[in-house]
């Protein structure tokens, strides 16, 4: 039995409130049960330095856990002077996720951030960054393309992502955080909307785990990433 | 005439909303108009060493602004290395000010932090970070009287706070982004719900004011500073 | 009474000691009593990229305090690798002040930098870097009106501080170090010679006050400010 | 064709120089073809802070790469003064698939830690920096075991990592530079002697991968650790 | 001829202001020339941690430049967030050459930290820096010694340093900022007052020198080393 | 007697290996001993901001101890965000030497760095590190002589370094780490193939030497140079 009562692959549920937060081209307030992650996409109309003059853009992202997101506070990464390896791993995952859906060059010398910011954590904060990252990018790639400055649309595919991991010997969806501090295998899996796998990770913490049972993790993220798909599209009221 | 209508002595619309996260002893989401700031309470029962063995627990307070809460991107400042000295000075003010107002034998050898996070910006985001941090002390006081761990209140008064200033002439309350970036001169009161005063800061950045000037600002205050502590009562529902 | 035996609107002994060194285009060793404050301020001939091609200048200051100005030996900022937050609020503030009476347009696409170094501390080092920072301020401008680089004067006050205090429930002006470390409250005024405010700045240490308390600071804060305009005229000889 | 001229599930040649340096309680210099890293095992006595007094061990690793390790000169991260995301993402990698084959109850309370230093860059420096850790920790605790220090041997399994990636519509095996850096997809697999998966990355760069794409690579990379699981052994003198 | 038209063996001349400030144990403010250097000695009566129990204390240094110092503003080490390698390079002269003369088991378990900052840089910063350490380390030893916390003197020679360096072919003592700039050779010599040296260093800058060159260098310093010895000893009333 | 029973002038054995590493345009392995150090040359045609525009070019170096090079691990810098004031210090002197017989005219608006990164410690690495960066620039040189990059040599000289000490009251040359460790003045000195001095630099750790003391030190540096010299000429096929 999972602690929370779900059946093993049973998604915690989806919210996506779009517009959170007004300054940005694009916002949402993403919630897998008691995990909620505001994401905000900014665009801005030249690049850094070294990406300029390729005719291309970019889309990158930033990731950063409040201090009291946690049952217990955390250190501010901005008051200790530097991120910790898991926000960059994290901020690097998202990025590449966002950025295997979108088509730099139809997108023009411009760059988007994602920034991906966690109210608070109940296990899936990086999953639930990336799935309603996508959110956020498309409006406001729509609001580029509202506006003129895009013709074509650069979005070629719906990206989500969701976790997955083996908890007391049961191949189980969208880890917990009780879950994922107790699971012999944790995967993150980030799936596009035409059943290719954009990015797939499957991290031993306990007993290490064979073909088959990876193969399972990844059966579960695509129950999983169906019903996100079907929330990123209500959310942009398609 | 103000940008958005309001009377020279008229504040934003308040709103708290408590228990905005559920991981910390205390927790709101208080807005100013559309300044909006997530406040955590996070009671430690351990002082960092060099506070220790003084009889008396420490009050202190963490700023941050995410990254699109304002409208163009600012930089992270975990991502940049090093908090501002702006995001300094505003951490340092909001601790001072719920000093003020706690005492800090009876709180005993335990450290409550205030975490303030911007989630969108639009003036007066200290001064909002100071009322809502009152709101979680007390939260998280009252939970720590609650589990017996506390005989006595600590806490002496209310605190609230609130920013005034001269636009076009007219000695304003609770600036907006518009207002603030074109005052003459800037202010922000700390108050007690006895009248007292715990901070006063006014700066001018175009011309400089006097003596009557800053009477009137402090007066406006008087007046904003009732609304917020009818609010925080509120709140708590009291 | 006084620690210091001083009636409560005594000033400490004011020293202004001009051209203390010799490369910078204008420098001071200010002293309030015991207080010491080495002042410089450096023309540079082009401004940082963030402020280029607006027509105008800039005036900025750092401040630092030597690690042994003080009773007890303080860590090197340098060393540590940072600026404490109260170093960085100093330096804003000692840079605002000395903007209130610039003419930023007049002075054209250059920058003044105020280095205003704590040689020994006794309370009041902020206050007293302002005050010297104007001399040094003046100095400078007056060598490039000399050089003829300058046409117009973009001075168009005198700016000096002072630091009050509420101190066993008297208000005095000038507070020292042992005043400083058990005052009730604490204010820091920059006044203009036209008698107006550019700063004012009243903590509460230990009871709170009220607006008359905050009244009888500044007038403190105009008797004080009196006496540093005059040794700021002689020190420039007029 | 690859150019390297390899068949799609052919290893580089795998090289093992054990003792390379001499302080340390275990040293290799590795290769996989032209790629080389130094690995050493240190082991000390006493645990950090965080990890004392829970009656087990830690394996540990850091990662870094001379700057002139790769075609062009990277910067030195030491003069930078910080890791990359990369480097972090990598060390964190190292650690955890040395620690999948540790039971750190029988290693007891003392920490390894296997720094990886690539001295020449061919594509492949994290797993062959996995699979020479695997080595130089075997010396390590073979050196314990000797001295009398461990009595029961903690270590479980061999542990070995190779890359894999679709390379010009071909899944190949250990990809070089040139393949590494114009693969459609690339993956780490950190695979145990008994044939189970410690850790499973695969990335899409270009187009996505689908199930059996990910089946194919891991296939390949059970070919490359067989491999490499026999030049372990050789090296250690079994 | 040398552009200060002294003799090629002639120093400038030496003050030495003992007691600048107050707060410190020992403090002298010394000049050669239009160098001048603020030296003050902190005693600590404990020791940073990794130099506990060895039954001796530590005499250190640390060595700063106003910004200003020098012809053309430098940057803030503190505001730059780290000390220059030439920073490093020279406070760790400065405490080696002090630990030259000093017994650090009659000394006991304390450190003695000697702070040189630089008030104007005309040269030969560094070696006014340990001449005037010498001095303020003798005021703060005589301190313990009168306080009876020392029973035995620790400080067994004099110890001061000068800079020669070959200016226009020929030979010189005591470089000026204009003859260092230009000079082809440029060395530091720290000498005791029994004849011995503590420190030699000679760097070509040009052209490199031979034996002869070397021996003149040194010959010179020990010429300006008596007259600092001489210096040394009227500071200190003897 | 040496514990490593050299004659007091005996060098170790010296090892150059050249063309280590693949991807420098320099490159080599130096010994002296159980001391070695990988060092690399890059060349990069473009030279850093403040260096442009002078029609000449610019020789420097970077130094790194991997953790492990020693008895004991020391931290890894770029862990630790910042580089000790010993590896600048030598990272200076190491670039200084070079650049000692290098006419920067001639070389052209480009910069060579030198890498020098310990494998392994056992005393002595700065100067094998000058040593075999000699070799790595010459071939780098040479590298771009055959490409008609450059049409006349810019190394001016040989150039060389070796450690010196007094040990047991005898001066040796040489330093292995046992010494090192316990040597009363430890000196090290850079010369070129002329007989003249670039660099020398003597340091007493126990007792104060002599001018006779020096010129001992002197001339055994002379003697390791020879040997030096002739293995480099070797190494470049010579």
């Amino acid at each position: 039995m999972r602690p929370s009562g779900r059946a093993p692959d049973q998604m915690r549920a989806i919210t996506i409130e779009p517009n959170f937060t007004r300054h940005a081209e694009g916002s949402v307030l993403i919630g897998f049960g008691d995990t909620r992650v505001l994401v905000t996409a900014s665009v801005e109309e030249r690049l850094p330095p070294w990406l300029r003059g390729k005719g291309e853009g970019w889309v990158t992202a930033e990731y950063g856990m409040l201090p009291r997101a946690t049952h217990t506070r955390g250190n501010r990464e901005a008051a200790k002077g530097k991120q910790s390896g898991r926000t960059q791993e994290i901020q690097r995952l998202i990025g590449r996720s966002l950025r295997a859906v979108t088509d730099l060059k139809l997108l023009g010398e411009r760059q988007i951030t994602l920034d991906c910011d966690v109210i608070q954590a109940d296990g899936g904060t990086r999953t639930a960054s990336i799935s309603g990252a996508w959110v956020a990018l498309r409006m406001a790639i729509d609001g580029l393309i509202n506006d003129g400055k895009l013709t074509a649309d650069p979005i070629r595919h719906q990206v989500a992502a969701v976790s997955c991991g083996i908890y007391n010997g049961t191949p189980v969806l969208d880890l917990d955080y009780p879950e994922d501090s107790a699971a012999d295998a944790d995967a993150n899996f980030v799936l596009l909307d035409n059943g290719t796998i954009a990015e797939a990770q499957a991290t031993a913490e306990g007993a290490c785990y064979d073909e088959e049972g990876l193969l399972r993790l990844l059966r579960l993220a695509r129950i999983g990433c169906t019903d996100i798909f079907a929330a990123q599209k209500q959310a942009i009221g398609k």
